[in-house]
């Protein structure tokens, strides 16, 4: 015998062989029963579900990796957690929690006998119960896994600053095919051995997705194994389907991996030497619903697609199948796994890791509870100093990141900035003082001069918005902190990641013992206005109109109109919990508004009318003008100065939106105004022209069932234009000043003949600008150095 | 010397290198020059453009491998085109293009004279110009790669049942980061040397994104020639900086990879046997802005991140900079290339390959103009009998798949269907039957019972939305016609894609020269409602908020409620062409309502009252009860029912709408229906209930500018719900039909009284359906089997 078939001895692998059929019986039961859990009676079919949901195929192979590790944290006292990437893998996860008494510490009526296994089992993918994936209810978990790809990147998020964790990830072959998956695996370029935990990865190669079969498990031993060290990953390759033998090749090697991770830590740790070594992952062959039914009606089913969901389709109305799944479940004997009252017996009991050894109560799944609020500068002391508003122009974003610098530098070890390439680019380089950008590749002599790399960075740029946010993702849920940026053209990129987390959010906030995170911070900058160079593929920005679908009370939306407002609003974000805040700011030059003081206390408000901007103190006025997001604000704000100068007359109320969620009703969103408050800023009866960031039907969506919403005039991007001059492409999107005016005076019955000639100029001037831009490359000067007048 | 520093004569060589210098003046010129073309004057601020746009780091290996393409195009006659995804490298693109005379002759104000230089240069990144991207303005282009990711999975979509055509594509090393090109190189598991053409991969490691290093350029050469060769290709490294070299070593390499190419398809070919053989790819490490500035002010610019964009950023301000710029620019000596009118030189002109071979000019590239319409067999054969409205069930997109298996039958060389894993599961599979999944990897025994692969298969099936979606783009833009279907939960993953592929559209159709391609069919199926059993994470169907900002001209959206409806709108689809079809149905079981040439009007019209269900004839309705989608519309016949059963001397009016842009108005999308037609439905002052499959507030984004909108109610998705039975999803969202009827009464000013019992008995109906869900795990089975009784 190999030392590989001695790593257990013979009493170990009965036991864990023993722990493991356990599972599988649970796994299996989870599926099936509904009644009768111990099989104390023979099967009928009263005992089983109606409706069979979850998924067989991977569940095996996820708790027999789980169990494995289990010995592992035993031996060693491994602080680790456990990722399972295939979807619908569940049943393999829930078990081996089960088994530790986790689930029933916290769900205490699904207790350790058999009535609180026949709950446990009856609940699973069961009306009103759990899904069959590892939803927040999970305990131990931190990915959901209803959506593939981001096992990995979000086992380096949670790697990320835990020195001493191992984040053992189970990645599905199926899942290894997604995008956001197979470019994860590269994470390994930023991850420093000293500072960081270590990620474990198994990939599992079951062979088959819900038909077909997996690309990685039908290609060549030689390209496999070439393709991970292309990666830069040393591939463990545990093959087989004999449990016994598996088992010592799995304990054999998942030893060796865990000793190798340990040694290289150790290694960088002592030398204080920061090199990416090639990190040990495991190669997981195992056949499909392992150890489930052989074949089933003639066909293959263990080792096949067909072993994806459910084996035994028909049980209710095949008496053979019925007597088929009956074998199976008592082919793990339950009775000598369980005691009588179902309780697992104390000499497998004692196999699982204690108290918050095991991974199912590590208080890294949990990070709310490690989680310490960010040590925060003051944000006042960032600001832009503001004599008279709109006179003075400065780079939104560039404040901003001053103020992340000074956070990161007082939070060194729990703080990340994240972006794709683009942080110098959206005028955040100044973190770069603090902290460079972490890189674990190899570097160049003219890295020195302006690289900003360095193997201690804390800033986390690649060009993969999917790996950032699911790094990200990782790092919030663990109990850390983290900023994202991202130019608005392509956080499209991750809109089915968003969605993701905001609905994992929701749920977690209805699970009692989840602790709050910290809030999703997202930036959305390098704006659609000012997109003009790049052309029509570059501009949308229409993922406000994602946000506004999911969960109120998880979702944000601010859109700072200035160096102060964003400040104010960054700030706000970087302190709050379980939220996923977007923040839409421009990165370039812009005018400024309002002092810190005003803007803070207009952020607070998230909307309000600007005096300043407005004379119609004491009158009704006779249009409001409104605006959301810096660029609309900046022409709307020119608009009114039109107005006035050629209507000295015409009263105008103008009135700023930050935080869209103002204008949605109370009943729809906790920060919706009141209809008071909201017909107290835009009148009963009045024309409302709003000059709006994004699409314009999302202001409708939001304010349709306002009193006066009749009377409103929404302007925002209509995939009009594509390389053009900033104005010219506002123009083109009629968000500019010049169809601002004209839309007011369109509205304003008194100005119908008077507005005429007016209206006339503003066409011209539209004209002069194109004519401009057309000859020149650049806008009109004196419109493009705009300041308020007054 | 080598062989490899022989594949070129010397004087080849020469000229090479000169085509190349003009190539790379072209592309600087574009960049910076809005006068003085040909540089007979000294370069003075006036002739720079003000605003400098454009990348120049990647245009000197893109044209580079452009020349060096040309070269084997004329030496073995190759039907080539050229994909570029490096963003912005449009300059390296355009150059050659302008240079081989089709620019020229698509635009004539753009001559191959000293003016239309000028033009030329002038208008690259210049308001009211072109983009920096390979728009559809660019001839050749199939491909803008605005957004980074989908050169790979696009160049093999052009390539499938294209035998003889060999799709160059230029990769970059930033874009390699996405996920989705990271897993877009497995392609090559899914292409069959017989029928396909080939794929030659060039990945450009030219070292740096805008402002970091990247991960390919920065492993060791093992680790890169491990990963290619991991997926499963044979590179080829093209290495260094010295021009005159690297044109050796590109020519002697590139004819290698093309003789490569022809070899194993010959093998292939003259055997019968279609292996995956390991298809040549070259990796082409040159430095970033090769051959322009060394340095600028002290800073390493070539071969460094600075030479990303615009090398010499300050020449209008800077006398330095543009003395730097000129000496550039003379560096290519365009004296020696261009004669004095500005035409290039003949014996350089001749390198180009002629007509059709060039690149620009291949008609694959605008592949309307080998478009052919598809042989459809009579959608009508396909057709559900039915004899009475609501009474008998069926799946509803069974009968699609024997559609689009005959479809499929008929089109064996230009159509494919797509879907991730999905095509059974959405019960499609009777497509089978003509064509399996092409599969390219490697088979077992048990493949032969239920596998359906084939490497001569048309159905293409891999876990990645995003390749999938890249393939179909890139099929269908060669000429092609498809058919893709997912679930509705991760249509998100390509939200970005479709952006991108709506907005291509959008453009391609103003330009005159771009024939009409096949529209994108898209089935977006398991839809959230029927993803009950999975759970919360499942169920979003907010994938039609993002349809709607896409430009009218492109989308089109269709919500078929049985099985005929469905076909005769999947019939129309499968016809049209420039559009985006997106087509929501579900796969289950659902209940029938029309014959097929009552869906066929219907579906024709795409809105309209249902007689049958509406008792209002010769009467003004009570109330209008409205629905799109087919669980809703079931939800929606049975509260008409309940309604009728309560309140016999109620009128009640039924609307159903198939294609939800005729809600909008007419001004805003050619589908919308007039006010006058709206009307006639709608009414002017009756209230409407709208029971919808989506999001209930696109409804309202649609219908509010509706004479009659502030009477319309709308139910719809609101993320409730979570692991239920259908019915009680569909309660915890109030679109079921108890929640439905409670909406009505509460509507109907006369019900206000005697409505109040009935309103307590729905309650309770959702009570009993839940704690019967609760209890058996299905829905109650009067519920589910309800049937219209009239």
């Amino acid at each position: 015998m190999s030392s590989v078939d001695q790593a257990l001895t013979q009493q170990e692998l009965q036991s864990m062989h023993a722990y493991w059929r356990a599972c599988n019986y649970l796994a299996a039961g989870m599926i099936y029963l509904r009644a009768n859990p111990l099989l104390k009676e023979p099967l009928k079919p009263e005992h089983v579900k109606k409706r069979l949901l979850g998924h067989w195929g991977a569940s095996p192979g996820l708790s027999f990796t789980y169990i494995h590790m289990n010995r592992l944290i035993n031996k060693y006292d491994l602080d680790a957690i456990f990722l399972a990437g295939p979807g619908h893998g569940a049943p393999g996860v829930l078990a081996p929690v089960y088994l530790e008494g986790t689930y029933s510490e916290i769900y205490p009526n699904k207790g350790e006998d058999e009535e609180g296994m026949g709950h446990f089992f009856k609940e699973f993918s069961f009306p009103g119960g759990i899904g069959s994936h590892c939803t927040p209810e999970t305990p131990g978990s931190i990915h959901e896994g209803g959506e593939l790809g981001y096992s990995v990147s979000h086992a380096f998020g949670a790697a990320y600053d835990n020195p001493d964790l191992i984040v053992t990830v189970m990645v599905g072959d199926g899942e290894s095919e997604t995008g956001a998956l197979a470019t994860s695996w590269h994470s390994n370029k930023f991850l420093n051995p000293i500072r960081d935990g270590a990620v474990l990865p198994v990939l599992h190669l079951n062979g088959y997705k819900i038909n077909n079969p997996t690309i990685l498990s039908r290609i060549s031993h030689e390209e496999l194994e070439a393709l991970f060290k292309g990666y830069g990953w040393q591939p463990y390759f545990v093959e087989g389907s004999d449990p016994l033998e598996m088992h010592q090749k799995m304990a054999a090697t998942m030893e060796t991996c865990v000793q190798e991770i340990r040694r290289l830590q150790q290694e960088a740790r002592s030398s204080g030497k920061p090199v990416r070594p090639r990190w040990p992952m495991i190669v997981l062959r195992s056949p499909k619903g392992w150890t489930g039914p052989h074949k089933v009606d003639g066909h293959k089913v263990e080792g096949f697609w067909r072993a994806h969901q459910v084996p035994l389709g028909s049980v209710q109305e095949n008496p053979q199948h019925l007597a088929q799944l009956e074998s199976w479940l008592r082919s793990y004997k339950p009775e000598e796994l369980f005691d009588a009252t179902g309780k697992l017996l104390p000499e497998l009991k004692q196999l699982a890791p204690k108290g918050q050894r095991r991974m199912s109560a590590n208080l890294h799944a949990n990070g709310g509870m490690l989680r310490r609020a960010l040590c925060m500068p003051d944000f006042r002391e960032y600001g832009a100093a503001i004599d008279k508003p709109g006179t003075v122009s400065a780079e939104n974003t560039r404040p901003l990141g001053k103020l992340l610098r000074d956070v990161m530098r007082e939070n060194m070890t729990n703080f990340r900035v994240f972006g794709p390439d683009e942080n110098s680019s959206n005028k955040l380089d100044d973190v770069y003082a603090v902290s460079k950008k972490v890189w674990m590749a190899d570097y160049l002599p003219e890295d020195a001069d302006g690289g900003e790399l360095s193997p201690d960075g804390r800033v986390m740029e690649m060009l993969s918005e999917h790996t950032l946010e699911g790094w990200l993702e990782g790092y919030l849920l663990t109990g850390r902190h983290g900023f994202f940026s991202t130019y608005e053209a392509f956080v499209h990129v991750i809109d089915s990641m968003f969605n993701q987390h905001a609905k994992w959010l929701a749920m977690s906030k209805a699970v009692s013992w989840r602790a709050p995170i910290s809030s999703l911070n997202l930036l959305i900058t390098s704006t659609v206005w000012r997109q003009d160079h790049n052309g029509f593929t570059h501009q949308d920005p229409g993922f406000l109109d994602l946000v506004v679908n999911k969960s109120p009370d998880v979702t944000r939306i601010y859109l700072p109109p200035d160096v102060n407002c964003l400040l104010s609003v960054g700030a706000h974000c970087l302190k709050s919990t379980d939220y996923i805040n977007v923040i839409v700011s421009d990165k370039q030059k812009h005018l400024q508004y309002l002092d810190m003081e005003s803007a803070i206390k207009h952020c607070t408000k998230g909307i309000g009318i600007w005096d300043w901007a407005s004379n119609d103190a004491g009158y009704e006025p006779d249009i409001v003008m409104a605006s959301a997001g810096d660029i609309p604000t900046k022409e709307a704000l020119a608009a009114v100065v039109l107005l006035r100068e050629h209507f000295p007359d015409i009263k105008v109320r103008y009135v700023n939106v930050v935080d869209l969620y103002k204008l949605t009703p109370q009943s729809e969103h906790p920060h919706g105004l009141s209809d008071k408050d909201f017909d107290s800023l835009f009148t009963l009866d009045k024309p409302v022209v709003f000059n709006f960031h994004g699409y314009p039907q999302l202001i409708h969506r939001l304010a349709y069932r306002r009193h006066n919403h009749g009377n409103w005039h929404v302007r925002g991007y209509k995939e009009k234009g594509s390389i053009n001059t900033p104005l010219e492409l506002a123009i083109q999107n009629e968000i500019d000043r010049f169809s601002l005016v004209i839309d007011a005076i369109d509205r304003i019955p008194r100005l119908q003949v008077a507005g005429a000639h007016v209206k006339e100029k503003m066409r011209n001037m539209q004209i002069d600008c194109r004519n401009y831009a057309y000859e020149h490359g650049v806008d009109l000067p004196e419109v493009d150095h705009w300041t308020w007048p007054y």
